[in-house]
């Protein structure tokens, strides 16, 4: 029996539980978890947001850990990897989007949390083209958060041809922020960090930011007219989206990795004058988180995280809900 | 004096006017205009929906004449060449997006008919850099359309790197989206053309669309799903977004060409999901009206257009307010 954390009900806190783990299909490995971070996502499917959520829920969808078994097809793994682990868990690897490096849209992936059991266990199972060794030298102990905070955010980096001449700016500095942040100052971009509490502002510059300016503050906002190329925004409230758009430069973009419940609405006409867009998505490819692996080993960007055991975890999701995480939690046995 | 059709107050009625043409500047052209397309813009302007009209207001920015007079620093054009005006008759020249070839987006570009008088006359002053002559063989007669309408359907294709591949939709088939349809099927694209008018459909399957949907239909709409990797809107009326993002393809775009007058609302999850965008653009570059130009007279593209006598201006403003005509209005002297 696998020992694991579970929610048993609707926004429950977690418990802790077990269950049997099935037997590994050709194509996958078993993992067993030395670290798991904490997503807002996480909170989200505890919470069935999303109307997907199948009870018991065991969340955890950034691990880390070692391959403790493998299926027979598998040949990209040895036992004893160090690997991680994000949202998806498996892929179709046959529809045009696997074919074209873009796993992360295929209709069919598998989230690791969605009806199975995640990584707030002991062991995880998943298809082997999810998972992505660690780089040599990286610590296994904070890297958890970069497989899906960390991918959520460079993701738009390649998608989007960031260069080191673009003007970024980052809504909310929370989990996802600060490591948009700490990739853009790798990147060589100019970084704008809007966040709603101007406690963090030293952390922020310290952190590569160039200017911080408070997310609430209209008039620093409207200061800042026509100046980004790019704008992350990671939080999930309704602002004044008319006020941000105002603040890009002509071609830019508008980008959304959170996803805010009511509808998004803004007016149209500044979009048309200046070429801009509005978007969104999700995660990345298992060859786009090897790539965002390799380049934060290279630059040595690490995540900034708050260590709790397991059995601490429903503390950790209390603070992360009172947004007092600096800046990403991370579970270990 | 110049002859010239004017609305003299908000919402009036073209009449005759007359006035004084300024002597050109050393960067300038003076056409004299044989053909002027009329664009909802036009109409926009005589009613100031956007606030920056000024009475009496002479309309069009479809122009196509020839050069009979020019500035002193005019290298790029002899008297008697026959060229085309659109939507901007002057740009800084100097400003990053004029150096980078995108001088549509100049801040300071000038609209041949905001503040000033257009092409509804005899003689028309724009800047020499904003002038483009017609491609030996064009038929000058129906050429005044690309200059604005044609140019607007036709950047986006540039814009974002349409393929032969690319599956695109337009949503509402009048001025500009004839013309979209007609340099898609140049393109090799798959199109897929939504109207609301049924009437159209032959016309618009010989015109090169593979499929015709009614835009009113919203079973229609719902079998298209996941299909678009682009949807050109050229309409400005409020349809169900929603659904319509639906239609797009992972990586899909839903572009608008014309500014529906209130605010956008749409739902974010699906264009998580899905990376998607929602974006739109102002017209082109005068190099890129110079690339669609080259493109038309290659492909044999030629607006399908109602011939009017410049006496008959309001019979063929009321056409257009109807949606009566095919395609496009094009005034003569």
């Amino acid at each position: 029996m696998i020992k694991a954390y579970a929610a048993t009900d609707l926004g429950a806190k977690l418990t802790p539980f077990e269950f049997e783990l099935p037997s590994i299909q050709p194509d996958e490995v078993c993992i067993a978890v030395d670290y798991c971070g904490l997503c807002h996502s996480d909170l989200s499917m505890i919470n069935n947001d999303w109307g997907v959520t199948q009870y018991p829920l065991v969340p955890g969808h950034e691990v880390v850990g070692k391959v403790v078994e493998k299926g027979e097809a598998v040949t990209t793994f040895e036992v004893g990897d160090v690997v991680g682990l994000g949202w998806h868990c498996g892929y179709c690897n046959h529809c045009q989007y696997c074919e074209d490096g873009d796993k992360n849209l295929c209709a069919e992936a598998q989230g690791t949390i969605v009806q199975r059991h995640g990584g707030f266990a002991e062991k995880v199972v998943a298809q082997a083209q999810s998972v992505v060794k660690l780089p040599h030298g990286m610590n296994p102990a904070t890297a958890g958060p970069l497989f899906c905070g960390g991918i959520t955010v460079f993701n738009p980096l390649l998608q989007f041809d960031i260069s080191p001449l673009s003007k970024v700016a980052v809504i909310g500095v929370g989990g996802l922020g600060h490591l948009a942040i700490k990739f853009l100052k790798a990147f060589g971009c100019e970084i704008t960090a809007f966040s709603h509490s101007p406690k963090k502002t030293q952390a922020l510059l310290d952190m590569g930011a160039h200017h911080v300016l408070n997310t609430n503050d209209a008039e620093a906002v409207a200061q800042a007219s026509g100046r980004f190329d790019l704008i992350l925004c990671t939080i999930n409230v309704t602002m004044n989206w008319d006020a941000f758009i105002t603040t890009l430069a002509p071609k830019g973009r508008l980008h959304f990795l959170g996803v805010p419940l009511e509808p998004l609405s803004f007016d149209l006409t500044p979009m048309l004058f200046k070429q801009l867009a509005v978007s969104s998505s999700p995660v990345g490819s298992p060859a786009n988180i090897a790539k965002m692996l390799e380049f934060a080993a290279l630059h040595q960007i690490e995540p900034i995280v708050e260590s709790f055991h397991f059995d601490q975890v429903n503390e950790a999701i209390e603070k992360m809900e009172k947004g007092e995480l600096r800046y990403r939690a991370v579970l270990h046995f």
